[in-house]
């Protein structure tokens, strides 16, 4: 057995049973290998940014690794936007890295590059993996590294030799590690704030915003008379009727200042104290008054359902029933097409136990609240701020649940970057529908552009906003590459057109023009 | 005047006047300058890697570099690829990267990452500006390393508050350094081997490719007997009728070893030794034979015309002919499409003065021999192998020469790793001409499976090659994003579509169904 081999047996002895991949020459071993081992998917993307985003969505659903396979630092780069995000999500991915042979790196051949320089500034873990008997073992430990709550990236380079000599065999991989156990002392200080009367937020996420962290929080909340809310963007929400609902910290700096004014306490769970997402001239960078505390329930590597458990304890809260929504859902909107009217509507017809992949930027920061009592549903948002990821992220959540529909919700500036994605929802017949928002600008920077204080802008300015000129022709692009869809100009059209692409199994795209 | 604006005039005045661009808001206070400076053209990238292909192709036909504009770590990360490629083609770039604010960085918002790390293994000068008034200096220090002999890549990081707080101005940006002068003993040692009468390659990349280092080493080959040819892959190699033709290095091990089997020393002219693209086990990385010595005429970094007409002085070549091509250019083929054919059309159709961006992988690496009697045209190839340079190189090369025509002969699997360039095309009206060629399989994989020793392919790892199951639809993919196009089955459509193409200014894309 050569080291690829060994290497792809560790990987789905440790339970990586899907690999997102776009390999080259030197990774043809381990391509060569899947067909010697069973129990391992493997789904192609036409780029990396592609692969990355797809294995974040699959960590998001599934709560475990995926494998990525990359070509040499090249592809690595590609990947690397999509990985950042990952790491803001805390999602746990094992990148393989093909590289040259390690006797003809020497040689600075055309595709030589600083691999694991490439690889540092975005993975908790990175080693080049030393020889075949080695590949088995370091599998095992990107594995393990992967797996450290609450999800870590971890990057193996594979040269080439490494690949194709014999190993020793598979090795075997640990069980994963359990989250750390909450600290009661946080737990006391936290029930101390909540039982001061001061105000206090309860600000979560990661798994405190699943519906088991929201049904604890909302007792405690309901019980103590504490605001809750999560953070600005979330791996993972789960919502809908029958939940707790919380809100997000907004975006703009301002609605964010008057939220949060006047609070003494934020008790963080899985949670940081909430800052901009980016600096404005006078503007200040935390969003939270000058004398408001930050108090730590559990950090993201903590037990937040404990900690959160602890807590309702604590204050008496265990038999205090959850603020559940349970307001009738909005009937589809009709008219002109609005952000309001898309949010109505996609909160009228979104299924039962849907997975959102939201990405719909500015026209989506109004969709929360009409779909906080849509049937209950995952929402996932893009945690790094780097555009493209929602394409991938639909893309890897529908391998990793293709029995659930998942609906994106997609800004066309950002569709852009991962475009390609469409193309690997058509080959593996993913029940993606996609909804893509053609405003043709990148609505947001016309915003920043006044934020930042950049005065009135001229012809040459706007012309680095604007992605139309020409426009372009979504549902073209989406049939070139194998996806059906259909245009909407009124909500009639897209309350028939969505409920259509919700109702054809695989992928489905409608391009709403705003 | 802000930090932004005295980069932008420092950027003009240094001659530094093309941009292409990504930005997001911390890139804002730059573009906002755009409008208050005559003298730069912005040309917007739908994705990074458009952005910096692009940059490598200017810089291969302007002999200049243009500068990027990028969004923090992730904008960057998805330009490094062909930053990779530019690189390696010893193209000079002047990357500027926004960031968060400096007293915002410490607060790791979404977007925060180690930019430095990022842009360090690719990059040979970076430097992150710490406030508005170092902004203008740093910026002539970026533009003096871009345009370091033979060209490099500069990267300057722009925290957004010193775009946006007072400068003190431009800054002066010094005239270009020149080659550096090649050494009298190399040339004497050249000299000693060429008069030798043992077996020697002179062997040719950077300026000595273009038609006047060619015409020199073609002098000095004919006087003493040696072999010429040129590196595997060249920046731009100027080509055609009335100037001297050489042979590349094929890529294929056992082609490449047969090609210099029996060479006791190659004459290097900007080039290096040659070795394998990749390792393959039971074959060497050398591709010479083991007593064959290097002898170092010009290193990339020195004047190699210089080199080459001092040689010529040397050996007493001065007055002997170059060995120009003057073969009759082939005539279009006929009949059912070949890689052949396909060759000898686009020989028979290239217009004088054409740029040829090639990136025909599998598909052309038969296009060189036909070609060498076409009309003279550049020809520029991916030489650091990350795949997806072709369609934003040429986008580059039509925004440097908007008076030539450029064609692109572009693989199908590497233009979808960088396709959003056709719209940058389109939006643009830039001249260029795109040749696809659909074979809707990574085919040099397939080779390269074989090649490796690993083994019989089954059906998941073919599956893994395989860029149909759906078909990509080429035409309507083009005309999504703004390019007309029709699709090809066999020569006659071929040479008439190819035809309409270059007649038709702006861009257009011919689909060749293989």
């Amino acid at each position: 057995m050569n080291g690829a081999e060994s290497l792809v047996r560790t990987l789905v002895g440790g339970g990586v049973n899907v690999c997102f991949t776009n390999p080259g020459t030197s990774e043809m071993h381990f391509v060569a290998a899947l067909d010697r081992v069973d129990g391992m998917r493997c789904v192609l993307g036409l780029f990396e940014g592609v692969v990355t985003g797809a294995a974040d969505g699959y960590y998001r659903m599934a709560d475990k690794p995926a494998a990525t396979l990359l070509h040499l630092g090249p592809g690595l780069s590609n990947g690397l936007a999509n990985i950042h995000n990952a790491n803001k999500a805390m999602s746990g991915m094992v990148n393989i890295v093909g590289d040259h042979a390690t006797y003809h790196r020497q040689y600075d051949a055309p595709l030589t590059s600083d691999i694991e320089g490439l690889a540092r500034p975005l993975s908790h873990w990175v080693k080049t993996s030393p020889n075949a008997m080695s590949v088995a073992g370091d599998g095992a430990l990107a594995i393990q590294a992967a797996r450290q709550p609450p999800g870590k990236i971890a990057t193996l380079i594979l040269p080439a030799d490494t690949a194709w000599n014999d190993s020793s065999g598979p090795a075997n991989v640990p069980p994963p590690e359990k989250p750390a156990a909450p600290s009661s002392d946080a737990v006391d200080a936290a029930a101390r704030v909540l039982r001061s009367g001061e105000p206090t937020l309860i600000l979560l996420t990661g798994r405190a915003v699943r519906a088991e962290g929201l049904a604890l929080a909302g007792k405690i909340a309901a019980k103590t008379g504490a605001r809750l809310s999560a953070q600005g963007s979330n791996a993972r929400t789960q919502r809908g009727r029958g939940r707790v609902s919380v809100e997000r910290i907004p975006y703009v700096v301002d609605q964010a200042l008057r939220v949060l004014a006047g609070l003494k306490h934020i008790i963080l769970v899985g949670a940081k104290m909430p800052v901009a997402f980016f600096a404005y001239p006078n503007k200040p960078s935390k969003l939270y008054p000058e004398d408001c505390r930050g108090h730590v329930l559990a950090r993201p590597e903590e037990d937040q359902i404990a900690a959160l458990e602890m807590l309702c304890e604590a204050v008496d809260a265990r038999r205090t029933p959850p603020p559940v929504t349970n307001d009738d859902k909005p009937r589809p909107a009709a008219g002109a097409i609005t952000s309001e009217a898309l949010g109505q509507s996609i909160g009228a017809l979104l299924p039962e136990n849907a997975i959102v992949a939201d990405e719909a930027v500015t026209t989506g920061r109004g969709f929360f609240a009409p779909t906080k009592a849509a049937a209950p549903h995952d929402w996932l948002s893009n945690m790094g701020g780097s555009i493209g990821l929602g394409p991938p992220l639909a893309t890897g959540a529908a391998v990793a649940c293709p029995d659930r529909k998942v609906v994106g919700l997609q800004a066309d500036g950002s569709a852009m970057y991962t475009v390609q994605a469409l193309w690997t929802q058509a080959r593996e017949g993913l029940d993606v529908t996609t909804v893509l928002f053609s405003n043709r600008v990148y609505q947001i920077l016309k915003g920043e552009l006044a934020n930042v204080g950049a005065g009135n802008p001229g012809r040459k300015a706007l012309d680095m906003l604007d992605i139309g000129h020409p426009d372009i022709d979504w549902v073209g692009l989406a049939k070139s590459l194998g996806v059906p869809g259909a245009r909407v100009t009124d909500m009639e059209g897209f309350n028939r057109r969505f409920a259509e692409g919700l109702a054809t199994p695989g992928p489905y795209l409608v391009e709403v023009v705003l």
